[in-house]
Formats: C-alpha cells, structure tokens, sequence
C-alpha cells in the first residue's frame, strides 16, 4: 500500500521543516494488522517507539488496553493521559518514587525486576506489582533463569505482588529465514518458560516487531515498531508498510548532489543513513542530508527522507503530522520524551 | 586537566538518569584557551553544538560577540536572550520571514545564501545581509566560486548588503599530520579568497574546531565543538578538553556485563560507540548501554559516558548540569533546540 502524502502537495506547504509526517491511513492500516494477529490483550502495544499519547489511544481504540514502557516520564504520561489501566514498565529502576506517586495516583503499574536491588528499589517506592525479567539470550538486562524463582520468592517476601515473566528476544528480531527464526526463539521462550515454571503468575511477556508471529510462547508481545515501522523493519517480510518520513527542504541543488534540511538532530542514525526515494544517500551531517538524485531537483522542493531508525528518530521531534485520508491533518505532540 | 566529577558523588545522586553533565571549570579553561588563541570577533562561536543561551553568554563574556546559528530556532532564542548583536546563520533557508521578524525586533542576523532562490528568500523575508556561502571542497551546501560574484550581484540589486563569504571546509577537520591539514586547508582557503575578491566585504567566515589554528585566512573562525568536546574532536592535537558526559545509573549487573541507563535517546551514534571510563563498551540500545567493565560494577552506581558526537547528542536532551568548582551546581536549559 503506497503513501497518498505527496512530499511537493500545497497541503504541507506551511510545515516548518524537518518535520515528522505520518500517513493517517497507512497507520491504522499497520494497527488493524496487527489486532488481525495478535488481539486485545495478546499486543501489548510498546510506546518506546512512538512516545506519543494520541498514537497510544488509537491502539486502545484497537482494543489494546496494556502498554508497555521503556521510561518512567513514559510511564506518568500515559498515566496522565488516561492510558494507565495496565501499564509496564519493561525496565530496570533503582528508584521507584516517581512510579509509586503514579500508583498512588490510582494507575496500574508493573515494574520488571532482575535483582535483589531492583526489587527493594520497588516496594520502597511504592510499586505493588512486578514481572521476573530473565536473560533469554541478550546480554542486557534480565536475571539468569536459575535465579528467577529465588527473585520471584524475594519480592513476595517484601509484599510485592509477581505477576510474572519477561524476557525480550532483541536478539533475535532480524534472524533469516524465518524457519531459523522461530527455532532460536522457541529456544529462548523454552528458558522463559521455565523461569515461568519457578516464578509463576499470568504473564509470560516478551517480543517485538521482528518475532511478533514466531513467538507463539509468550502470552503477550510487546511490539512497537509497527505501527510506523523504518527502512530496517522494512528488510522482513511482515504486512507493516511504512507509514511516517521526515519530511525535508531541498535547500541547495548542484549538479553533483543536493542538499535538504534533514540531518543528524532529525534523524536515529545508529542503524545507518535514512532513504530518499529516488536518490542516492551521500551523508548526514547535523542539520544536512546530501544526496545525489536520479532526477534533478530545485531549491525549495520537499522531500521525503525515510528513517532508518524508527524509536530515536520520532524522540528527536516534538510533534507529529499526521495526515488524514481526506486530505486533512492533525499535530500529535511527541509528549513522551525525556527521562 | 582531569574533570574533578565524581559519579559516585552524593552532590550528583539527586539527578535523574541519563543527565548531561558538565564540568564548569573545564568548559571555562576551554573558553579561556580558545579566547588566547583566536580573541574577540577572531571567533564566531558556532551554537549548534551546545544549543544553550547560558553557555553563549559565557562565550560572550570572553570576548566573543558575534555567533554561528545553524537553525532558525537558534538565532530567535539568541535573539530573544539579548545576544543577537551580530548572528550569522550559516545555512541556508527558503523562507526567510521567520528572520526577517528577529531583525524587525533590533537583532543583527546575517543569512548565508547560495543560489538566486536563498537570495530572493533573504529579500522577500524581511532580511538585510547576508554573505555567499562557497563551495571550498565539502560537497554539501555553498556556490561554485565561478558563481559567487553574481550571486553577490544579484544580491546587492535586491537591496541586500553582502557582508563578504563563507566557506566550510568540514571535510578537512580530521585529517592528519597537522602540515598535510594545513595544506589543503590553505587550498580551500585560497578558492574562498578568490570568491572573496568577486564578492568584497569585511567578511571572510570559515572553520571549526578541527581548523581553528590551521585556518590562517579566514578573518574569523565558526568553532563550536571545542566548549565541551567528544571523542571524535579529542584524537586532535588542541589544547582543549573533554568537559561534558551523560551521567547514567547501572540498573543491571551480570558477571559478564553490566547495563547503564544512556541509550541511543540520549546518545548521537553517528560517529559510533561512546566510551566508558575503564570499561570496554558492547553495544547500545534505545535507553541502555552494555557494557564490560574491567573492575565489578553493582545495581546503582554512576557511570559517566563519553560521547562520540557532541552537538546530536547535547540537542537530546532538555538541560545541563553544571558542576562548579565549589561542587555547587546549575541547570542550564538547552533551550535552542528543534526548529
């Protein structure tokens, strides 16, 4: 499903560039795909991504009624914005206050934990509620599976209730063919499970984007990438379309390369240089995309500039645009940034 | 010069994670080196590396008055905090309106322009000067030198005063031995001196942190890097030096590794992997670092991160820290960001 947004439509003309555009259709469209597979309670939703309230209600409207976080200003925004019905925060915190003023505040919070500090850290905030993160093959957070059962018996002890175990498969998200794919991450789901087995509870909470279907172990996925996806997500075969750009002004056009006003503070550049349609990307410099075009551009054209990134990119914007079916647009503030 | 920052310290266990931290002693020996060096209006500091009202006016009180803007939003917040007395925005832009009210309000902004299109923005924008911005070997941004005297022509027949030229040789800030540096500085140099005898004017605008001392001809230079420095900008032989990090907290320790709280949200990644102090680091993700310290590290200790890439990464986040020398501290809002 191609994009109806027209980089050079009049329709955008009063949009101060770079600027983050969504297409409102192809959006819902990554939404609706989604709830198809995994339903209600199956996704839930990761803001991380996005880190946008209006984005996250329409996944509520979708029937997603979870969400997962990756920060605690994530954590107080949906909770702010009536979205804190059952969040998680899916990572590690040695200070809980902030969560338990959210808390006390009459919102539902899940802390993941992976040790005897991140533990304590919780209920002497004032979290009541945690999940066992285990180590499932990527060395970043998470406890061994050996020590998911003592951890689990360590909160209870100190009046926290465990609903659980996580275990993100980050590793795994860009695995081909997908047969392999879902073989290492059965493997690590095997080692969830069995941490389950010692922890209990009724959540088993892992995944991504990139094993949103072969995970068929855990009982919810934590994607976040789908709904907008970028040039990466794009390099797997998934029914997600890309649905947001950086919208540029050619500000310099020679007959070697041109140059937009998309760069470095506007672009995640940790998986390498964005796309422009139609042209070869040079290189990014702060506030500059060169790129060679395969047919000549001039000074005040627009451009579309596809991310290769999606989560820091959008953190990098203060707001979205998002534009509707009819031609009509909407500003979604990007209220989620920050720590 | 050593930064006397202790991560460990209880003055700092009050901020939130990840933090920029500065070491204000340090960014004032930077400003101070700078100033013996190249005094007065011989440096036009460059913002975009600091995006930060309250560092400018340090800049100021060295001596420096006039200052590099890359992005419209810089020089408005300039202007507005009472330092616009001579801003050069070094890019070029389309529309112009949003300048020409700034200097409707008393600043001084110079605009560089590179083809009819920017000049005829300049002009129609509520503009007064503006100088030619040349091509000297970095293929981005600026006019073949052939072009520059009608350009400048074209200019001055819409009313604009050309101030002189500007010339960035961004492709030359890294390269080594400093003679070989200087040669093909002098090189680059030579063809901004042609455009400048087509051009005329007091101005001959150039450089950067990587050029500062190598660039002889220029009549100022746009250093901005060297306040508070990278790892990049610190394999050069200068006299400046490392003077902020992002403060992080370890939320996670593994006999093999351990994990902080500074992501790719908090990180420009365009120049690779940021360095730990005595830690060999792995890999980062949207809102940690993995990392292999050579001694053990437990859940709550502070780690200060070095970035690779200043400016991307100072435009991340909302503030700065900075410790005085009394170990007293203020915040300072990185207030120019976005656009």
């Amino acid at each position: 499903m191609p994009t109806s947004i027209d980089p050079a439509s009049s329709a955008l003309a009063d949009l101060t560039t770079p600027a983050l555009v969504v297409d409102g259709t192809l959006l819902q469209a990554n939404i609706d795909a989604m709830a198809a597979v995994l339903p209600g309670p199956r996704l839930r939703p990761h803001v991380k991504a996005h880190k946008t309230t209006e984005l996250a209600r329409r996944q509520y409207a979708a029937g997603h009624h979870g969400f997962t976080c990756a920060t605690i200003r994530e954590v107080e925004g949906m909770a702010a914005a009536g979205l804190g019905a059952d969040l998680l925060l899916a990572n590690e915190i040695v200070d809980a206050t902030r969560i338990g003023a959210v808390v006390e505040r009459g919102a539902r919070v899940t802390l993941a934990v992976d040790s005897p500090e991140t533990i304590e850290a919780a209920a002497s905030g004032g979290v009541r509620e945690v999940v066992i993160d285990v180590n499932v093959g990527l060395p970043r957070c998470g406890c061994d599976v050996a020590d998911a059962g003592v951890l689990a018996d360590h909160a209870r002890s100190l009046g926290l209730s465990v609903r659980g175990v996580m275990g993100y498969e980050g590793h795994l998200m860009m695995v081909t063919p997908y047969a392999e794919k879902q073989r290492r991450v059965e493997k690590a789901m095997r080692t969830l499970l069995q941490a389950h087995e010692a922890v209990g509870g009724e959540l088993v909470t892992a995944g991504g984007t990139g094993t949103y279907q072969a995970n068929a172990w855990a009982n919810e996925i934590q994607a976040g990438s789908y709904v907008l996806m970028d040039t990466q997500y794009a390099g797997l075969d998934t029914p997600f379309v890309q649905a947001f750009w950086v919208l540029g002004t050619v500000i310099s056009a020679h007959p070697t390369h041109a140059v937009a006003d998309v760069g470095l503070k506007a672009l995640g550049m940790d998986h390498g240089n964005p796309r422009v349609e139609g042209a070869e990307v040079q290189f990014v410099s702060d506030e500059h995309i060169t790129f060679r075009p395969s047919d000549p551009v001039r000074v005040g054209d627009r451009v579309l500039v596809t991310p290769a990134h999606i989560d820091p990119t959008i953190a990098m914007h203060e707001r979205m645009h998002v534009v509707r079916a009819d031609g009509g647009r909407e500003v979604w503030p990007v209220d989620l940034r920050g720590w």
